[in-house]
């Protein structure tokens, strides 16, 4: 099948990418962006035909936005490319060294994982990140695009691909696989010792689909049921700010908050002018019982709000009776991602940090700067929510291993 | 099923145990250490029974072996129990801090995986080692052990989880798998979300099943198909020492050798030293074509000689071009466990270290030093033979994930 065939090639390539120089990689990828403004108009018209496909099926509008390439974001993929240029290459890179009673000297070395596959949907922009990111840290990546965009990710691909080897980086490093049935996919979750790392992004669904079926290790990326926490002692302005900036700067993305805990101390004072602030922004709340009475305008929310990712103007709202409460409700619905405690209360700051099992873990700030570049990362493939390998925003440091390198002079063991 | 409760009890249990103090979780091996030589005699009267099945069943005697117990191998789970109570606690830890330009603080914070499952064989010691290991980085444990040692290990799991809850531990942090059936097993391999990652210990039989049939992250172990690369400008004298201790010092075990490589050019003056060193030693060669047509009395190797972990007297022998084709032989045969290069070349040095893809690589020193207590790491949970989330020797540190912890004075995204 396609994708075998294909992942061993790119484990024959991921050798020689593993130890190609970092300014190869960095002309490759500049080669990259030039080549997609080159080819702009050819990628545009494989675009169009994969808009018209979604049209004819009635996709939604959102959807199709999200389909759909223009000028504007191809440039904004190569600009992509070339800040990926600007980001330090982590392979090679000796994190520490130890010397043991022996005389023997261990260090940490940087390296790449090897193989990388991506599933994802149906944006196209995707295929352009993760090519980049997996070339500047030395993986061959095998991407996996939905059958909406197979047409735009054909042409990107092939761009990519052939601007890349003009560089000097190996034939099989970056490969697109053009049968987008789902036979293929499930092959592809199976290909241990062929490809290394499954990175699934999108929605739930699919996420769920590679982890309950893939063999390969996989990064779960990317659903945020993220929380506020308003403690007793909060500065209310300040949490009245984090929590429209949380919900409502950009609502449809992992970070975005959906809940809200309010501790039953303030929530008489705190919960009325949220409400209404929140409304006034058209955010629809959805409370607990306790905040109905206290805002009888507010709708009911039932068990299933809590754990919602609405990625939407909606907020469901809950009255805690303290931080543990709060640190329960968390671990009992939360994704992983990002939480943030508002306080001014140092005990209670520490005693969140520590407890509250997320990915990011806030005090006094909004959950949206749970993102590579706000990290100080620059480009991410996604966020991961799990615990293995990699937690939080996956920059290029995440796509590589480690292996140890040992300088002895004649060391034996006894 | 079993399995499934016991996992649900692991996950609560985790919870707690994950914001636990050191000293609750050192003063709970102490006492595990204690109650393993109070209950010296029920455990050994168990281990009877194993042992007395085993030879019911005609079971080798080098399996007898693993599976006996007595009061020495008793004292020694033990004492590696106090060995783990003298490690440094990595949770809590932050690694790194930086300081973004919008004022936010951002730390990575070390925190515990949560439930880990060990699979494993007929070693009943592995049930003391993993339990302390696991307990001392706040992870819940759940072990299966083989049906050869079940009544060990029950009387084992019960002596440390009893002493574990006398300190404070949660109850459900050290449960073991009572039924060794198959399909307890194979269920446990499904249980994503209640187990956080498997570590399978034992032979390549049980690993690979464990790989292939698990959809949690799994972490490879241990098998070792490892190497020494006779460079052309090598030290003869330090290379035969090196390859003496590395095959003889203790054949069985991963960190031996299998093959030798030699320069094409010393190996008419090396190999016949080699090979009479080795023979006294009684080390069995199988060589390359080179190799016998210099030494006649060497037996000719099979292409499955490249590829097989002896664990045994028996060493393959092969006579390279140059480096390149030294790099080239190990990346097709390895199992990316430990690889050495004797040289006295410094670019061969370098370009050894750079291209050789496995979790140890060498200059000048035996293969037999990776292990956790020779890298300074303390005990291991065993070496990790894939590039996912942990490579090489697996201390405390490797059993645990990171949290970013981001402290904020109201910041919120623009």
């Amino acid at each position: 099948m396609e994708v075998e065939i294909k992942a061993e090639k790119a484990k024959i390539a991921s050798r020689r990418l593993s130890i190609l120089d970092e300014n190869i990689k960095n002309s490759a990828l500049k080669n990259m962006a030039d080549a997609l403004i080159k080819n702009k108009a050819t990628i545009l018209k494989a675009n169009e035909i994969d808009v018209e496909n979604a049209k004819a099926r009635n996709i939604s509008n959102a959807l199709i936005d999200r389909l759909r390439l223009d000028d504007k974001r191809i440039e904004g993929m190569a600009k992509g490319l070339l800040e990926i240029v600007m980001l330090p290459d982590p392979i090679g890179n000796i994190e520490k060294m130890w010397k043991r009673p022996n005389g023997l000297r261990i260090g940490k070395m940087r390296c790449p994982i090897g193989v990388i596959g991506i599933i994802y949907e149906s944006r196209p922009n995707v295929t352009a990140d993760a090519a980049g990111l997996c070339l500047k840290s030395g993986n061959a990546v095998i991407l996996r695009g939905g059958s909406d965009a197979i047409n735009s990710n054909k042409a990107i691909a092939i761009t990519l691909s052939k601007a890349a080897c003009e560089k000097g980086i190996p034939e099989g490093s970056i490969q697109l696989i053009e049968d987008t049935g789902r036979e293929e996919v499930n092959q592809m979750m199976k290909l241990n010792g062929k490809i290394d790392l499954l990175i699934p992004r999108g929605g739930a669904g699919l996420i769920q689909n590679v982890i309950k079926n893939s063999t390969i290790p996989v990064i779960e990326t990317g659903v945020g049921n993220c929380h506020v926490y308003v403690d007793l002692s909060a500065n209310q302005n300040m949490a009245l700010d984090i929590i429209v900036n949380a919900k409502t700067q950009r609502p449809g993305v992992c970070n975005a908050i959906e809940s809200v805990l309010v501790h039953k101390d303030i929530a008489k004072s705190f919960l009325p002018i949220m409400v209404k602030k929140l409304s006034d922004l058209k955010v629809e709340i959805r409370g607990c019982d306790v905040t109905t009475k206290i805002c009888p305008d507010v709708k009911e929310a039932g068990e299933e709000d809590w754990g919602t990712e609405y990625l939407d103007l909606v907020l469901a709202v809950k009255v805690v009776n303290d931080i543990e409460d709060a640190i329960n409700h968390i671990a009992k619905y939360s994704t992983g991602h990002s939480e943030s405690i508002i306080t001014e209360n140092y005990d209670n700051a520490m005693k969140f940090l520590k407890s509250v099992d997320s990915a990011a873990v806030y005090v006094n700030a909004s959950t949206r700067f749970t993102d590579g570049s706000e990290f100080g990362f620059g480009a991410e493939i996604g966020i991961s929510t799990q615990k293995i390998h990699a937690r939080g925003p996956m920059g290029l440091e995440e796509l590589t291993s480690y292996k140890y390198v040992i300088l002895g002079n004649g060391q034996i063991r006894k």
